[in-house]
């Protein structure tokens, strides 16, 4: 297995099932439809569905199904992040190199294709989950991934980081708002692709585990990048965290501590992959490579 | 029985749950819950969910579980109300005799507990599949319901509402606007109120025809409501479509042609509802009443 071909092929996978997601045949269809599948097709890393196809795969689970849930993922994901680049939010006109959904296609419809992707990944999934013979535990994968994506997960963090106060933020409070607004959808991606191949309960609770460190490492490179990346490989502007007060690990405990710190991450989820009851060559080599990444 | 006693029977049911739908310990949770809890907590009709209490009480259903049910359709009627009403779409500052979400809480966290609402609504859905054993019929209920929410039906009459053309208008496209926008989720509550209570395929097949008559209906009333009605009493600013400049039924066919449709919808209603194996009268009632109200 090759690392690179794996991981495009999970890509592929995900990406080949987005077309036929959502169709329609009124001109408001076409206007909608235009303006979810312009945000999700804008490409990115597609981090979460890849996680969630591979852990699938190493537990045996149907691929047809997994790729559904993956694609689930991914909306919620999209969708997210053109509620979060609004004006009334990080304001940002710019995402994976090109314009972000509120700029293409006005404020007003960028905050519905939001709200018809959050509510499309559920019909996705339970249209699944009945295709299925209502699986019971495709139906918990479901849950992982709504808890995950709600009021006490990654929207819980999108609040805290809106509402944190600047002078008193620390460590905590950091690790806070990233283990929900990054961390719980990644969680969601390894949990959920166990659950749907019926992977043993301790390998699940493993994968959660796996899911919370992954997604802090992944906020630090995400913070380094940001004060340090190029523009142009990261398909958006950089310095916007200095620019908008934010407060990142970088500033918090300085840049070498934060690559140390990465490096600590990355090692700790080597030993976690290893307690794993299957073969984890391929997530081994997707941690190093995040952790390095530099885009 | 008496209708109002138990109109009010069903309200004060799905209110009484409202406040156990979302807890959390954060200083996060407080703002995303006060600001959902906010609004879930403003009044209004609570129509769609007395619709579905009463369906699957007719049909012999289990309160418990569909109580959950009526209390995740108020959660995305009321997550539409808020987006609906921020400064991009309607920008209205008054819903309900009160100050609307974003006037309250601001743009972002409106925006936010739009979004949370409509997450958790699923959420509470899922976890009373779960509590019950996975029934075949309950995940089928909550399909019925995303699909309703969705970009196939209440998102896409909120995008053709807001793309139309205002010198194109006309009965049909101001019919299909509302049977999505406003139509499809009271459809949904019915539907779904019978799928709990494991009602015969016919009944729920009327129970859908019963809903798109009842949507229009209410629609037309509420549009002649917003020309002649009075603000105290319906808790909101009227004229609204006219200074939106919006076409409605009264601007499309005059006022008197719609109050002899809004009769002719009543009584197409009272046959259809005759036709339902159970007793309508609560039901006949309701449409009686929506039919002639003033709020």
């Amino acid at each position: 297995m090759n690392f690179e071909n794996r991981l495009k092929e999970h890509i592929e996978r995900v990406e080949s099932v987005i077309q036929g997601s959502f169709d329609g045949e009124s001109p408001a269809h076409g206007i909608i439809r235009e303006s979810m599948m312009y945000s999700l097709n804008a490409g990115g890393k597609r981090l979460r569905p890849a996680l969630l196809l591979e852990v699938n795969k190493l537990y045996g689970g149907d691929e047809e199904a997994a790729v559904q849930f993956a694609l689930a993922l991914e909306m919620i994901h999209t969708y997210s992040l053109i509620h979060d680049d609004l004006p009334c939010m990080d304001d940002d006109d710019l995402r994976r190199g090109k314009p972000t959904n509120h700029i293409m296609f006005g404020y007003d419809i960028a905050v519905l294709a939001g709200d018809g992707l959050l509510n499309l990944a559920a019909e996705v999934m339970l249209d699944t989950v009945i295709k299925n013979n209502y699986l019971p535990n495709f139906i918990d994968a479901m849950r992982e991934i709504l808890k995950a994506s709600g009021p006490s997960g990654m929207i819980l963090g999108q609040v805290a980081d809106i509402k944190y106060e600047t002078e008193s933020m620390n460590r905590e409070t950091l690790d806070f708002i990233n283990k929900n607004k990054t961390g719980k959808l990644i969680v969601a991606a390894l949990t959920a692709g166990g659950l749907l191949a019926n992977a043993p309960v301790e390998d699940v609770a493993l994968l959660g585990k796996i899911g919370e460190d992954m997604g802090l490492m992944f906020q630090m490179v995400d913070d380094v990048l940001d004060l340090t990346g190029d523009p142009e490989k990261l398909g958006k502007r950089t310095q916007m965290d200095v620019k908008n007060d934010k407060r990142t690990y970088p500033m918090l405990i300085g840049i070498d501590e934060v690559k140390i710190q990465i490096k600590a991450y990355e090692n700790r989820l080597m030993d976690y992959l290893d307690r794993l009851s299957v073969d984890t060559e391929f997530l081994k080599e997707l941690v190093h490579f995040l952790a390095l990444r530099d885009y």
